[in-house]
Formats: structure tokens, C-alpha cells, sequence
């Protein structure tokens, strides 16, 4: 099963959740499993839109309970191991879909370029360093997002 | 989703596996999803098991890769941390059926004991210390195994 | 600069804190550094003994803030990620001591046991099961626990 | 004893490292301790330069072994837990100093902002995004990271 990993805020406005909330749709509706943090935000509103549409959703958890994964998380993932386990987020999916997102979603994108996972970008980070160019693949809309996470995981 | 977890060696014998296979397609009849630590042995059994009978199998992975993981997991959580992976594969579970098991499956045993996760034993380690009574449940089938988990998460 | 750990009970009896002590302070007259879980209780006194006797005291706390360390941690190392930071204990150790200790000390002796790493125990778990001999060293007195912990370090 | 990290590749130029080992040799002039990740490049040439001025060297290593550690670690902190060790190296200093850096130095930085643990920059990435200004504290020499990120810490 295909598994691709959705990043963003823990909190987020309400046009930034319906992007996500699209961008889980799409990974549904192409039979892929989301992965995610579990939490609220963007995490949340991606794992809504997969749910809505039949899809698998994974929440790998930084605490030490469940109960913490929004209620649209099918198999929380509890790790008690707090932010550290945005690395587990990053490595357990195939392709990772950046909605916005602050500075822990900033760590996860670094974490994905050091290992080569692919990086979809919906208004998010902007980096810039001699020698590293910005590998990120930037797109416009939800759908874009994820027939690109899925055309770079086809090509590995 | 319920989630049962299967700890024990990466490498046994033939009885034990037949008895892992037992506990995992115990589990999937149950209708539980299946945690391991995603590697050979007891897991890769256990996995066996759960998948012939459409279970759904989740495997933690110490390692960086999901190639790692056995042929019967659906889905690979690829941790990257060695053995602190334990942790979380006892975190992650509701109740952990230990088949035999050596020192990394003692390890999850602890984990569970400290955190109150019922662990059910077949034929696994016994432990003993002043006022630290032996709380592993002990069974003697893997059907008995899967009841007495499901039975114990239920009275939570 | 040689490293040995003590492990045992954040919370813990007057005798058992004193055994603790000596075993700190005998690490420290040997002119090596303590590691530890860095909280109170059995690591506390260990921590105090070194202390006393000049000795380096390194704590890799469970939690996110250094301040949760004893005060007598010289070196706090912030995990953020719960218990599974025994592991880490026990891989910074080149051998560990077990001071009685209750499940978290019991998933610590598993992890070295597991990688061979020697375990030293006054007053701790008996664990048994087929074809795993019990290999921890067991000893009476503080100081014999020393000795016999920076023997096992010389001889690898 | 006050930590500071210093943070960047595990390989590098000359320039690179003559800057990072003079950062190294002021951290220890200052009287603190200097964590690492332990490895190559900006870590190696850090710890050589505090070990030059008597400083104590901490290396917090993603592998398994202790021997990973250059040759200038005092105390080496065995993690086992890849590229998640780099939570652990920014939770565990007071302030975190970049020295250029790739993006496992990104993923610290993004970690040192999130936590809000100043982060002092020499030539290193530029973030942007709406709403989350550059926090990075840039200077242009050694010793005014090592002065900067000290003037950090007090204020905290």
C-alpha cells in the first residue's frame, strides 16, 4: 500500500484546512494510505478528508496516548517520544505533501531532503543556502499535490 | 480499531512459529489489527497468520528502510531508532501476546508491565523480584492468547 | 574517560538510597564518569555519592526540560522521549549496575543483556526462561559492584 | 556548567572548519561545555577546538557505537537512534551555534526555533515564511557566536 505522509500546523486557518482536508481526499481517492502526526490542524483536516472517502489514515503520535489522535485516525502510532518522532512521520512515507506549516513542519521537510523523500509544497517554506538548492516541488492545488507525491514515488 | 501486539524472536523454531501464525490469524478473525516489530521470527509468522486471513499487520521497524520489513506486513512504520522501537510497538499495542521471546522481547515486557498494558505469556520469560509480583497473564493456546487480550483491553 | 551507568528506582527505601550512594561514590573514586536516568530516587543518591567524590555526573532525562534533573546532575542530556531513553542509558554505558529496581530497571537489564553489555546487580530481578542463562553478575557490596563492572569493561 | 551546541555538516571545507573549531575553542574558553552530534566535519573540528582550551566535549551519536565518536568526544552519548538524535542534541543545549550546515542542520535549527532555543548563525540556511520572521541571530565571527549565544542564555 502506498503510503504517503501529509505535514503542516497543529493549528490552522480555516482556508488552510480545506486545502488539506483536499489534499486527504485526493490520497483516498487514489488508494493511497495517509500518513500524518495525528494531531489537530492540518493533520486533522487531511485525515477528515481521507476518511470521508475511504481511506486508510495513520497517526504517529509524539505522546503517550491514543486518545491524543484526532478522531479521524483509523491506527494511531504511539511513540512518547515528542517531536523527535517527526522523523518516523518523514521516513514512513513514501512522499511527504507540506500544507503551510510552521517550524516542526520546517524539521520534517529538512528531514525528507536529507533522505531524499520526495517534498510536495503548498505555500510552505522557502529555503535558501549556497549549494543547496531548494528541492521542494511547488504546486497550486490539493490535487496537483498528490498526483505529484505519486508520479515521484512511481519514479524511485 | 482494535490493536493486538505479537513480540518475540526474530529467529525460532518451527513450533514456535506454527504458534505465532495461530496467534496472528486469531487476532485477524477477531477483527484486531496486528502490531510487530515488523522483522522475521515470531513477527513474520504472526504476520503470516493475520494476512491469510485478511487481518490488517502493521510493522514497526527498527531500521531505515521498509524493505526491512517482512513480506506479510501492510503496513511498515519505519522508526530508524534500533530497539527503542520497542517501546513504541508495546505503546502502540492495547494489549502484547508474548510468544517464547529473548532479551528484546524481555525488554517489551518491562515496557508493558511499567505502563500497565496487559501482556499475555505463552511459553515466555518468567520474572521475579520482592514486591514486583509476576503480572504476565499465561496461557496455554494462541486462541486462549487472543481472547484473554481482547478480554483485557475490553475491562479498561 | 570510562562510563558506567546505575540504574534503579526513581523512588526508593533509606537502605536501598544508601547502597546507591556508595556505589556513586566508588564509580567516582575509580575515576570514572556516572550515567544515569538523571531523576531522583536510586539515581539521585548515585549521583550525590559521585558528587561527593568529585566524580562527572550525566543524566539523560525522560522529559523536554533539564531542569527536571537531580541536583546533583552535572550534565543533563534533554530527550524529550519518555522511557525509551533507557535504551540510551544502557548503549552510553560500557557497563551498568542494577540497584534493585522495579520494570523500567528490568527493560534496562534486557536492553544490555541484549547487547552484551555487562550487567552488574545488587538486589535485583531474577529472570528465567530455556536456554537464557540469567547473566547478570550479581554481588553483595557497592564497591565488589565497581570492581566487578570495571573487570567486565577491561576484558572486552 | 552551561551547554552550547554547535550544530552543522559532518563534512566540510577548510574555512568551514578553521571557523568552527575557533567557535569550539571560545565555548571552552568561556568555561562550557560543548555538545555535538559527535561525528565529522563541524562536529570533529568544534570538539577539537574546545579540547585545545581544556573545554568538555559532548558527542550525541546517532549510531550504535561508541567508537563513532571523533577523536576529540570526551563523553559520547550512544543513542542508536539515527538522524532523531538531532532533537536530543538541540534539547540538550542552552543555545545552538550553526556553522553553515546541510539539512540535518536544518532540521536542527527548525527544532532550536520551534523550542525556542536561540540560534546563532554563521553562514547558514535563510527561512522564509509568512508570518514566521528569520529568528536566527546572525554574526560574522566565532566569537561573537560564542558571546551572543552566552548573552542568550542569561537573558532566558
Amino acid at each position: 500500500m502506498i503510503r504517503i505522509g501529509v505535514i503542516g500546523d497543529a493549528r490552522c486557518d480555516a482556508a488552510t484546512a480545506k486545502v488539506a482536508e483536499e489534499v486527504g481526499a485526493w490520497i483516498a481517492k487514489r488508494g493511497a494510505a495517509l500518513v500524518c502526526g495525528g494531531l489537530g490542524g492540518v493533520m486533522e483536516a487531511a485525515a477528515h478528508g481521507a476518511k470521508k472517502n475511504n481511506g486508510l489514515t495513520i497517526g504517529i503520535l509524539p505522546g503517550k496516548n491514543s486518545d491524543d489522535a484526532n478522531q479521524f485516525i483509523e491506527l494511531p502510532i504511539v511513540t512518547g517520544m515528542g517531536e523527535a518522532r517527526n522523523a518516523m512521520v518523514v521516513r514512513s512515507s513514501q512522499a511527504v505533501i507540506a500544507v503551510g506549516g510552521g517550524y516542526g513542519t520546517l524539521s520534517e521537510i529538512a528531514f525528507a531532503l536529507k533522505w531524499e523523500i520526495p517534498v510536495i509544497g503548498l505555500a510552505t517554506w522557502e529555503l535558501r543556502k549556497e549549494r543547496y538548492p531548494d528541492r521542494i516541488i511547488r504546486v497550486k492545488t490539493p490535487q496537483e499535490a498528490v498526483e505529484k507525491a505519486l508520479a515521484s514515488i512511481q519514479k524511485r
